[in-house]
């Protein structure tokens, strides 16, 4: 049943003002998520952050995308190392995702704190009790405005959960963390 | 502090195996997302779907992405329209996202039952009571496997829904719609 035109908030200027990309923050905030942890080795190294911008592109072959900001440390490690493990984060594990989302975490001692183990082809990390996790190997990448776009082969996956913590995810919604309903 | 390597199930094979796609489909469920309907106008005729792979790309210029089967009919009237709108469903029109998730939803009256008004600038469907709806061009589009990932401008932006309705958001986990906890 069609009610007419919305009245919406149009963008006409080339150069996005202020009070638009505010609003578009504002708005965007309630896409749902979940949340997980991209993470990747390189040259002996541990990279990882905290991510809700992913989503499974296709089961033939088992493809995942991540959003990446481009300028992050996590995006060129990823991009330089062209593999990565996505975790999909419990909502027990709320804590590991605030220290990983936080643009100030050291790169030395950045797992000290959180239980992982090691992917079995790359040796990324896996952060221990993920509802599921998927070794990937960068097939394509495209540059979206602030962001890398990197799209890649699941290579290797698994479940770290009890099952009893499979049905518990942590999402993100309203600039906040957030369980599901039961 | 590191566990070791994790056993995971490797995927060798170029062509990939049926068990493999099939363990694939079951970790990725594990991805929580919101539901959004996609709709377009073409030739005056109005497409929608109910979609859970989207993402915010970038704040600056507010740029979204949206994955659709690249054989499923929305696909192609998204690209041949140029443009999209996204609507954010509320966890009340679960009904809505079911009907538009159907693949055999008839191209005539396929908003007959649904409430909806048109956005500004490209008058495509915009499901009434969304939690936040965008209004999208599309700047660029990437084949990745069996999908298109479709990438674009907000050209206009708005919010459907009544203050409290903003905060309740129709998920989708474990193959199945859910809502979030309170």
């Amino acid at each position: 049943m069609e009610h007419g035109v919305f009245p919406g908030e149009s963008v006409t200027a080339p150069d996005v003002p202020d009070e638009v990309i505010d609003r578009y923050r504002e708005l965007s905030a309630d896409i749902a998520s979940g949340v997980g942890v991209v993470s990747t080795r390189l040259r002996g190294r541990d990279y990882a952050a905290t991510v809700s911008g992913f989503l499974s592109v296709s089961y033939d072959p088992p493809t995942l995308l991540v959003s990446l900001y481009a300028e992050a440390r996590i995006a060129e490690a990823v991009l330089d190392a062209g593999s990565w493990v996505l975790s999909l984060l419990p909502a027990r594990l709320r804590g590991t995702a605030n220290w990983l989302a936080s643009p100030g975490s050291p790169l030395e001692g950045l797992l000290n704190q959180v239980d992982y183990g090691r992917a079995p082809e790359t040796g990324a990390a896996v952060i221990e009790d993920s509802i599921a996790w998927f070794e990937v190997r960068t097939t394509q990448v495209m540059t979206a405005a602030t962001h890398q776009l990197i799209v890649g082969e699941v290579v290797s996956m698994g479940r770290r959960a009890d099952a009893d913590d499979e049905s518990d995810p942590l999402l993100h919604f309203a600039s906040a963390y957030a369980r599901l309903g039961r």
